[in-house]
């Protein structure tokens, strides 16, 4: 379920020739065994076998353990903030292009399930590791507050309105949003989810209450 | 600073007789040596050392390092949950209290950060060990459902308002901004905090507008 993260790679795999291809296999390798195991669990050894390769060979892609961390927490900033772009250059009613970028960050099938539970697991690693160099940092709020400024932009919101502290709202709300789909879907479905997201957009704006 | 939960039992510790108080000050060293190593590095050994006693001794009243994961656990949710009974027995007004009780699960000074901080290191645990028993529910949704509920009750809500889809809302607010106070502090002061909270709570409510 969760482990069918893109590609199965386990099965039949072609041989990867590309250096980059082989560093994002071993990185959704690492993404799988963090899904299984947890953060404890994901060693070398392991890693290496889930990707269907010795220890050495994989040191021969990343020096270190923690190079290898750091990768793997880049490649799931990238691929969120990919489907991010690829929604923005369409075309859609503003509020509705909002709500739907918003909804991009949730995680509402099993793919950005499984983005999201191994962002977690990098989360709480890397908050008692501040030795561990070039961590991505957390885009989410630059991201909320550019939505909350293309609404603006867009002459749609209500008067009077503080940005900032309106961005530090619908951030708050998404992030808690996309904590509680993630950790409570018994109760919180993704109608649910986009019901609340709508409904915190709409009353943002001057018509659409 | 995060290590001074309660009391620094560490220097000049009187002789603790009772059962239930040992195992609490047990409990309070496993938070101190999860703060400072996170989760991996509370052993058995370790948590005993901070305590001041043996492993064996630590066994007396933990027989499985489970057990005393659960209680310390139970143990968080207690304090926060007694700190809220004190709060809703106070004489305010409505709003101004609706307001309290929804700060007072935010991490806005050192006891609570401590508090959320060994949370979130617990809740990342017990996400891949599905096997342990007795984990305490995570009561927030309730907590604040009862929040709107209170003001509902009071007169004080906008008419319209479909109560359960206002509790999700303010419950992912509420948990975010719990999560960004911890670790978006720079950014998020305290200040910020009560006023998106206050925000929020006046946004519900007929003329605080």
């Amino acid at each position: 379920m969760v482990f069918a993260i893109h590609l199965c790679y386990n099965t039949a795999m072609p041989k990867i020739v590309d250096h980059e291809e082989q560093r994002k296999h071993i990185a959704e390798a690492m993404w799988r065994v963090i899904l299984r195991d947890g953060m404890e669990g994901a060693t070398v050894r392991r890693v290496a076998a889930e990707a269907g390769m010795s220890a050495g060979a994989l040191r021969h892609y990343f020096k270190r353990q923690d190079d290898l961390l750091v990768y793997a927490m880049r490649l799931v900033n990238e691929r969120v903030e990919q489907r991010i772009m690829g929604l923005v250059r369409e075309s859609l009613p503003p509020v509705e292009k909002a709500v739907r970028l918003l909804l991009e960050v949730i995680p509402l099938d099993e793919e950005r399930r499984a983005e999201m539970d191994v962002w977690f697991s990098f989360m709480e690693h890397v908050r008692h590791r501040p030795d561990l160099e070039g961590v991505p940092e957390n885009r989410l709020h630059f991201f909320i507050s550019q939505v909350v400024a293309y609404l603006h932009h867009e002459g749609l919101l209500q008067e009077g309105l503080d940005l900032q502290l309106e961005a530090e709202r619908l951030y708050a709300l998404i992030d808690g949003l996309a904590v509680h789909a993630l950790l409570e879907s018994e109760r919180l479905g993704p109608e649910t989810v986009e019901r609340v997201v709508r409904t915190s957009v709409e009353r943002l704006c001057r018509h659409a209450q």
